[in-house]
């Protein structure tokens, strides 16, 4: 393992997980770790999400061979200038955003002199803070790594090899690109969600009381993204703008034919679109992206409970 | 318990679950049942999802106290037609079906002589067909019946009676407020699912592959509920057209408002509207209608697994 020591800036659900993960796949590597938060600092070193929980992010990076950025999208740029004279010249930075052309360009700008390799692990739960972190939140799940046209070689396969080491799997591509893909398997369906949560929220013939009794029916699927990090995600949208407007116009497009369909009474084209999109859960079952037991195994929990009673 | 017999048509996730619970919760009960299909008839025969799989409708009613119709919303009166020359004047006519206003009146025109209460259980999963069903889909879920004006309160009080014997809480609303409520807790939450993931089937510059690779961000929930049986869902669309539509246009303008905050780089609007969706989902899951643990509990089942490896 190339990295003695591992800085994390940020101790919510991907720092807390990192750190934990690397104590327990990689016992060489030192962790330290940095949080805005007194409180959120304080409940890091009860949990011990980093070997050593530091007052100050200059602290937390002073020996660092690696400094993982795992704070908001929109302060990223601010989080690396904090640590700049502090950062030992050969440490590689990077971070786990979920918008790559924005953070690259914040990153780079503040730290000039170090070589900068965004990533961004595919994982996640609706949970955030100091509380919400675990060791294999990375484990089966894929880490997409952007690095710029003129990277280290060497830099980067040390970081290929930190991810695979935590349970990743690593793909490399473009910032471009991951931010067009992430736009349409992330950024737009949480935005769907926390719409149609707000929207029910808002009636005036139907009681929330009624929206919550009555969301088994497929909306409190929503609910549960729809709980995630608001900072994290109003700088997600404001990050990738460009790629989320365009996936949004493709979505509102197919939306408006297939209530065209209802309103016509078009019921082939209704079958049609909702017979074809099996096929994707078919294989993202398949490839081990997600449980294949029904409605996410609840059942099998609930059947749990009520045998434990 | 009131129902000597219990005929169930259609031997689907509901139809079969139904078979299942009253056979665990209603020992006294005879349950007959009958599928349109004989392979799926065979199977319900296999799994003894009823007691005795009739080979026509006609058989599986003609002593029955209760009939449950649990066929797509779109052959409810056909189905109702089939059997009205050999149901019992006694016998009450319920069905499951996701819309209630256009099925009570297409009951109702079938068998014009019998008491009809229409009524529908906010429960079930993605998949379909007879090896879906399970005892335990109806326990801590609703069960909505919706009467009309002219009901017999002894016949109301015998379904609710066997709903409640099926672990399901009970509510009693008009077929025009059912369909109201569901149209934005289920209907259009399974509308939207459909096309985000179309949309995403469709992109020349994303492949399908990454789709699904990446899908861990929020995709794969949407997934699992635009894997639901598209014959259902084309019905629920075609019978509940008004409330639908009239749903499906509060989320466009709430979507479309979220849309310009993102193109105008206003963050605090996003910030708003991403804090306040948070305290539904915690009521949902107060209320026993979600499961606490994070991510649907997906780390623990993984963590289950390896532990068993």
């Amino acid at each position: 393992m190339s990295f003695g020591t591992v800085a994390i800036i940020g101790l919510g659900l991907q720092g807390g997980s990192i750190g934990l993960a690397v104590q327990e796949h990689l016992p060489g590597t030192q962790t330290t770790g940095y949080d805005l938060s007194p409180a959120h600092r304080a409940r890091a070193a009860e949990r011990a999400l980093v070997h050593r929980v530091c007052e100050t992010p200059a602290e937390a990076v002073e020996n660092a061979d690696l400094v993982i950025f795992c704070v908001p999208p929109g302060v990223m740029g601010l989080a690396a200038e904090q640590v700049r004279d502090a950062l030992p010249a050969r440490a590689l930075v990077s971070d786990v955003g979920s918008s790559k052309q924005a953070i690259s360009k914040a990153l780079g700008e503040a730290l000039p002199d170090h070589m900068v390799i965004p990533a961004h692990p595919v994982a996640g739960t609706e949970n955030s803070g100091p509380d919400a972190g675990f060791a294999h939140l990375f484990r089966n799940r894929w880490c997409i790594v952007t690095p710029a046209a003129r990277t280290d070689l060497v830099k980067l396969s040390e970081l290929v090899g930190f991810w695979e080491a935590l349970g990743a799997n690593v793909e490399i591509m473009t910032p471009e690109h991951h931010d067009l893909v992430l736009a349409v398997t992330s950024h737009v369906p949480h935005l769907i969600a926390y719409t149609i949560v707000g929207t029910a929220s808002d009636l005036e013939d139907v009681t929330q009381g009624e929206v919550i009794k009555y969301s088994a029916g497929g909306f409190r699927d929503f609910t549960r993204i729809a709980a995630s990090d608001p900072t994290m995600w109003r700088d997600v949208f404001l990050s990738n703008k460009e790629a989320v407007l365009t996936m949004l116009q493709r979505f509102t497009e197919d939306l408006t034919a297939l209530q065209r369909a209802i309103r016509v009474g078009d019921g082939q084209a209704l079958f049609d679109q909702f017979t074809r999109t099996r096929a994707i859960r078919r294989s993202i079952i398949e490839e081990g992206q997600d449980d294949s037991r029904p409605d996410f195994g609840r059942g099998d929990h609930e059947a749990g409970v009520d045998a434990a009673e």
